[in-house]
């Protein structure tokens, strides 16, 4: 292959390529290695520390997975915290919600979002400017950690892999602040990497969860170019007579937060039945 | 990256690649170039006309849904043809089903089933020597344009992708001769692609298996090493009025089978869930 492609640097023995049309940043931030180039079919790809985090082609499952199910879910969120996302895509997709009232997101790394509104500018589109955004600049965890009891019913955290800057987000101190400022029934819900490659990752931030939460489980979703098969959401509440709420009362929650019916991924019975875990997926979660 | 890695030809601008730890073979077989290999966290591989078909360890997804959902939806299957699947994977899980009577599998070409045999034995197990098989070479459509009329309860088709060989097994010949092989309330599978990088895959047959089946819908498995996101696996019966069974159900007739709960994907949830289409998945099918 010739050095126009792009080899993903996640595994050792296994990776994906892009074919790169165009160069777009090549950056080293404060906190990691940032890329940015064009493709021919996955339109613009951004790559962290050598990682896929989103192309523009394929940001649709992922985001409407991370977003919709929490929310549908609690079926009352006002307060939602995002932490990481710095492309965007969850702020822009938790404010399809009307219900939501403040939406505060948590980003440490400046450049990726501002490398993420120039040349990605439709993942988070018109959110940047909604009154209900506040967007920080800052570690999510020293956010958490200084943030009021039971101040936010959903938490959402879109962080990189548990190495690097995105670590401390899967820590027992992050987990137990997170349930402190969580509300009653708050529920939080993290990317939990691809099992299938590494199934530590769901099995460890599960165990960790259990200890501050009732309700632990996972979901999944499958993420072209995360590659591996399914990726697992982890999902936790303080609520522990949680249920997941039938396909009919999604969709009359979905329909009284004026969400549009053009999602590409998400459905009232595509919610449901990602919670319907392949055993090799069930079996990192902690016995229940 | 250096020579020991081995890149998918699958699409122009986007692949995976395998570092290869020893290479088994490399021949052109009299229809195909086959490649097998040793990786490191795959195991075996086996490539045909430079696409992965198949991995040691992550055979489990595709053959479990492959096999146990259309059999388990029918309920009374005692008749299975496979059409493909040289590698002896499918032969193995169907047989799995202590009330298959028969299963004839019918692979063209030779070599993929001996190589299978040679370098991954424990994919088709000890289904080559069971006395419910029988094992052909030969050509998928000239086996079905002469095997008698209701002589199969489902048909399982395993087929490369519509290029090369198997691209007879995307036309409306073949499905024709399918429809008049299955008993009144048979059941047709067969693998349609990647929805997000191959949508006209499973758009044009599901259009043509219109044409000779009252029921056509689709599901969907996650494949870690097809990658992009979901595979689409093609569904249709003679029965107008098929309905899905209820989870119950389900695992009542995998009781009944024998089957035992050691599969790695499959559960009745997981069988359910499989028919929840994303909407960008469920676009592709004929309106109904």
């Amino acid at each position: 292959m010739t050095e126009n492609w792009i080899h993903e640097s996640l595994y050792a023995t296994w990776c994906q390529s892009f074919k790169v049309e165009k160069m777009l940043v090549e950056k080293k931030s404060a906190y990691q290695d940032i890329k940015m180039f064009e493709t021919a079919y996955h339109g613009r790809v951004l790559l962290l520390d050598g990682v896929v985090q989103v192309t523009e082609k394929d940001e649709f499952p992922y985001h409407e997975m991370i977003t919709h199910v929490p929310l549908l879910t609690h079926g009352a969120a006002k307060r939602v915290l995002i932490i990481g996302a710095g492309d965007g895509g969850v702020l822009r997709h938790v404010l399809m919600h009307r219900t939501v009232e403040k939406a505060v997101m948590v980003e440490i790394d400046a450049d990726v979002i501002e490398l993420s509104k120039r040349f990605m500018p439709q993942v988070g589109g018109a959110s940047w400017e909604d009154p209900r955004a506040e967007v920080i600049v800052g570690d999510g965890i020293a956010y958490v950690a200084k943030a009021q009891d039971a101040s936010f019913d959903v938490i959402i955290v879109d962080s990189t892999d548990p190495i690097g800057v995105g670590e401390v987000l899967f820590t027992d101190e992050f987990y137990q602040e997170c349930a402190r400022i969580l509300s009653p029934r708050g529920i939080i819900v993290n990317q939990c990497g691809v099992p299938f490659m590494q199934s530590e990752e769901l099995e460890v931030t599960s165990r960790r969860r259990r200890q501050f939460f009732p309700h632990v489980s996972a979901y999944v979703v499958s993420m072209p170019t995360y590659v591996g098969g399914f990726m697992a959401l982890g999902f936790a509440s303080k609520d522990a007579n949680l249920t997941l709420p039938a396909t009919s009362e999604i969709a009359a929650r979905a329909h009284a937060a004026g969400l549009k019916s053009d999602a590409f991924y998400w459905s009232p019975s595509v919610q449901n039945a990602a919670f319907a875990l392949p055993p090799y997926i069930d079996r990192c979660l902690p016995q229940r």
